[in-house]
């Protein structure tokens, strides 16, 4: 397990932890003047600055990307499948050219969660089909631009409205199904966050593999959560034992970033200087 | 699978569905008055009118029990084990006086809210373990009394500060550890609310059996969940295919009730009477 503890180079910070206090130009800039030295965009963020600028940023800073957030919501009515998938293609096209490693994917939830306006729908099961469905045609085009696509699974809080993957199990079947040979084109995204309670935890870690250990993200749970989606805690303020989870996702070899990635009104309250600070002190000795 | 739709026979009232607006001998009451058979009581409400009051209400007002709630809460410092033990062998003595088919166990989470004044912990792995430890030694003096336990699933979100079991999966490992005989004397409660999710859901039902099927717990997962604890939602208003789980769960061979278990700010601010009326309904309509 590599120490942590004497600076911060395997830091990146998700985007996300401060979009209330700039825009990804802003951010790009703050995590230089941090010595941050990588990035997890979130596609509106991108969308809001302009590819081409989010792209010179990057640059710019000398940044590198962890991932790139967000493709998925696969679920929805047939009649917005082309919506769905050229939306996901465009996922790509954007990954490419900002370099980063992997599109995470967050699948989507029952239909009219996961694209507003579909028929709702009370069936998980049909929902678990089309990711299956919707990851496997995404698949086809990440292949041919070489971009790896990470599905995340997310907390079952989530199940309805945002992910109906919610395990690293489930996650992992997906990968065996859709991408038996290990091709390296298709893994997971891990969050500390969506999978600290699960009693499969550390054996579905094991089973992972370094091949398919796309991206690993931090932040903590609190108790109590005020707020099912936007009261995400920094590292150690909550009850994640992060450093064993972080011991036993690289025992299969990942050495990437340690993602911050953090919902939370409390912190974007605070100016960004005050959050890179703290980021950078919780992952010198709680990451 | 049991037509519920003619009549509410098979509707049992968990008591603290209703726990702001009157005490348990006002609930029992109000239950007769709407030809609702059976209640599933808390500790705190029947200690709050005394267990010979509440006994006498009960037959009173000729209900069954389709429940005790609750046991559990394991997890704690080892200096509060004999409390541990003995608040859970008084549990198993009121059960035994109401009437009661089984005692629900919520098994606790971290030592630190499972037994406050406990000394902080991020291990949950050790806390799984005392759980087993601690329903294994409550087991012996249950066997004594003739009171099965049901051990409670909880949903993930409540794996740090309520049961550290967060699946069936997991709560059937453990009736496999502790009675591999399957004496009949542990068993799982199985609350949708805290099931609905989950991938391996109708796989775990159909590895349950009848003899470890103890309990069948309804109300709904509301979009969005305003509050982690008090928001659950009146069957109908929510995600859950509840009708899909009810058949899954009779297609073991339960025949029981179905017992609807709401914690909600929006309902306790509703009557006794509008409450039960609407619980009576929805029972016909969506369960």
């Amino acid at each position: 397990m590599r120490d942590f503890s004497g600076d911060h180079r395997w830091l990146s910070l998700n985007t996300a932890t401060v979009r209330k206090q700039g825009d990804f130009i802003a951010i790009a800039q703050a995590c230089a003047k941090h010595g941050i030295r990588a990035v997890s965009p979130w596609r509106d963020q991108v969308a809001a600055v302009g590819l081409d600028n989010a792209v010179k940023a990057v640059r710019d800073n000398d940044l590198e990307l962890s991932g790139y957030c967000r493709g998925g919501m696969f679920v929805g009515d047939a009649s917005r499948h082309a919506e769905i998938r050229d939306d996901n293609r465009r996922c790509v096209d954007e990954a490419v050219a900002l370099g980063a490693p992997c599109v995470v994917l967050v699948v989507g939830g029952l239909p009219q969660y996961s694209r507003p306006g579909s028929a709702p729908s009370r069936n998980i099961v049909n929902a678990r089909a089309q990711v299956d469905d919707g990851i496997s045609e995404m698949l086809e085009y990440a292949r041919q631009a070489s971009m790896p696509l990470a599905i995340e699974p997310l907390h079952p809080a989530y199940a309805a409205d945002r992910a109906c993957v919610n395990t690293t199990e489930q996650a992992l079947d997906i990968c065996d199904r859709l991408d038996p040979n290990r091709t390296g084109m298709l893994g997971v995204a891990l969050d500390v966050y969506h999978i600290w309670w699960d009693p499969e935890l550390m054996s579905q870690i094991a089973r992972t593999g370094k091949d398919r250990m796309m991206a690993f993200h931090v932040c903590d749970w609190l108790v109590p959560t005020t707020d099912i989606l936007n009261d995400r805690g920094m590292m150690g303020d909550g009850v994640i034992d992060i450093k064993a989870i972080r011991a036993a996702v690289e025992a299969q070899g990942f050495a990437g970033y340690s993602e911050i990635e953090i919902f939370s009104h409390g912190w974007w309250d605070r100016s960004m200087d005050d959050v890179l600070g703290v980021c950078v002190a919780r992952h010198m000795t709680a990451v």
